[in-house]
């Protein structure tokens, strides 16, 4: 029983001094911190802005905070089988700042909400790492705001696990991106996803082998096509087969760094017209949403390399074409739309942060809907 | 199937102009929104900061962004069975701000995370309402950042039922309260709680009788002893029974308008030296968190009127004294800790904003825990 106890907040503030454990997360926890967090103060997250500071008053004359919460839930299971329990960490922090960068938002800092349910205090820890290592990805500072602990709905303690998060950014108001600026011609730049991205992770699960030991291999796409061949992220990387639970349980992509980077890079032009996460309703989802009327996108087909995994998924569940899109990422975590003359420098400025990307299709007149070509 | 079909954010959007739920439920939201919220837009909460005012100028030289989370669970079977979900919704938002303004922080905007399970769209309609309660009565924004929708861990749509909530505020950080300035002498201001504040609700539901068709009633206190028998808050309410349901059930009490009423009103003095929440681990609670090094709080038995309920649960229970307070609000939802010569001035200011209050103990020197006389 003493072994399985959920770590509550007041358990891991008692313990801070002398468990290891709740040592190691706290300076986890604590390099995420920017220099305006203030703190420790137990359950609440401070952040301090920069309004009295010269830099920040440059920066924002008229700032929105942006606010963001994400979800996991469905890897939970297999991460927990496979002692991954940190992939659904990292996921988390990024289905919620993915969205916020989507928006032209530089992400500020996370509050996870975690009920535990039956996890071990190890467990727990695993998840508290995921996080960690997300914020760190995505140069946001981790809060601790009475998130961590607790029982789920029923009030046993035996109950499930929830993980979800909040994430607040902050982008000055003339440049928080929405498309208004879109047009017919613009360049859709695709950004390799990672994995399922925790889409479609339920249909992934009925389709494919269930034992993580035994699950074949997948071969892995050799590093070719449009997307990108020669990008750094892939250099030391040889073509290889991987197992499938290890590709179902790839943490998310998190594009922070590399888009706020393009994003800063592109202040006065309006070069960056839209920016579109790929997470519910797929590859296919997000299109009416980040569009003004008239305008469509129409995507080349072979223009990037669709993971093998979705197509293998494809393939035994017998899911057809628009099913997938519809579900899955089928590869591009992320979508940037810019004025064509500028997809090659921003392709480049995106490759040297590591990302693989490429022109998947371009903006036409239409629908708000997805065509193909 | 279809009227099972948890309401997710794509079906909400979709459905905004035909359905007369989701119109309902956004005319709520809305009539949350401060003139600095910005948008609608889909999946991302939008919130202007007034940098740009000379008001937010003068009252926040050093603002710090305030964040804080809370979950609610374990009335869940209770509320769903009474049909009373909308009080999870009040609960989940009290869970936050009630901790911002213990703080001395304005709350600014709220996040609500949902999954709602096997929720029917109309009981997740229940749920939102009660959100937008809490948030109207605590004068905050409800943000729409795609929190609500979605499944449980296990991928599987008939899950369970997860409710949290993710506020922010600002406080000046001259005036974030953190108890350094108290001292012995200082007075210890209760304020009224009411039902269970979601605090031992397991321990309630153990002992008492589960079926609410034939819950007895329970003898309501007359409204006297110290905690303000005249107030307005009570004015018009006749000494009743009450049914031991409808209290477990009862919303969390939201104290942010009249306690920032008080922080308004003395902001130069440090008049208010404390605030504390009565949450996890009940009256005990908080304590050694809030004060500095040697002091404690000592509280004065009879000075408050215990609600019936909390006796019926040790009575039923067999819980000692030690473990009620460590447990329930024992009828203090929040504390304020003032200097002695404002007890009353603060009070009065409480009262008018309806609050029932009264001086339950003060701060003698001691090692941080609670004491009794």
């Amino acid at each position: 029983m003493a072994t399985n106890k959920p770590v509550t907040n007041t358990d891991a503030d008692a313990a801070s001094d002398a468990d290891p454990l709740a040592r190691g997360i706290r300076a986890l926890v604590e390099r995420t911190h920017s220099p305006r967090v203030i703190g420790p103060r137990e359950g609440l997250g401070l952040f301090r802005l920069d309004y009295d500071e010269a830099l920040f008053q440059r920066n924002y004359a008229e700032p929105v905070l942006v606010a963001r919460t994400g979800r996991v839930g469905e890897k939970f299971p297999l991460a927990r089988a496979a002692g991954r329990l940190d992939v659904l960490g990292v996921d988390v922090v990024a289905a919620c700042v993915n969205e916020l960068i989507a928006a032209g938002a530089e992400p500020l800092f996370f509050l996870p909400s975690l009920c535990a349910g039956e996890l071990a205090p190890a467990e727990v820890a695993d998840v508290i790492k995921g996080i960690a290592e997300g914020c760190s990805r995505a140069g946001c500072s981790l809060l601790e705001g009475g998130g961590i602990g607790g029982s789920m709905a029923g009030g046993s303690d035996d109950g499930g696990f929830a993980l979800s998060g909040f994430a607040v950014g902050v982008v000055e108001r003339r440049r928080l991106l929405d498309g208004a600026h879109a047009r017919a011609g613009d360049v859709v730049i695709g950004l390799a996803s990672e994995g399922l991205h925790g889409q479609g992770l339920s249909l992934a699960r009925r389709t494919l082998p269930r034992d993580a030991g035994v699950s074949p291999a997948l071969d892995m796409p050799a590093p070719s096509g449009n997307i990108d061949e020669k990008s750094a992220h892939n250099a030391g990387e040889t073509p290889a087969s991987r197992d499938i639970v290890d590709e179902l349980l790839r943490p998310t992509r998190i594009y922070v760094q590399s888009v706020l980077d393009v994003l800063g890079a592109y202040r006065v032009k309006r070069v960056v017209k839209a920016i579109t996460n790929i997470a519910a309703g797929g590859l296919a989802g997000p299109w009416p949403r980040v569009l003004p009327a008239g305008l469509a996108v129409r995507l080349r087909r072979g223009s990037w390399d669709v993971p093998p995994i979705f197509q293998l998924i494809a393939d035994r569940g017998q899911a057809d074409a628009i099913e997938m899109v519809n579900t899955f990422t089928m590869g591009i975590g992320l979508v940037i739309i810019v004025a064509p003359h500028f997809a090659k420098p921003v392709m480049a400025r995106l490759r040297r942060h590591g990302e693989r990307c490429g022109i998947i299709g371009k903006l036409v007149k239409g629908d708000g809907g997805i065509e193909w070509t």
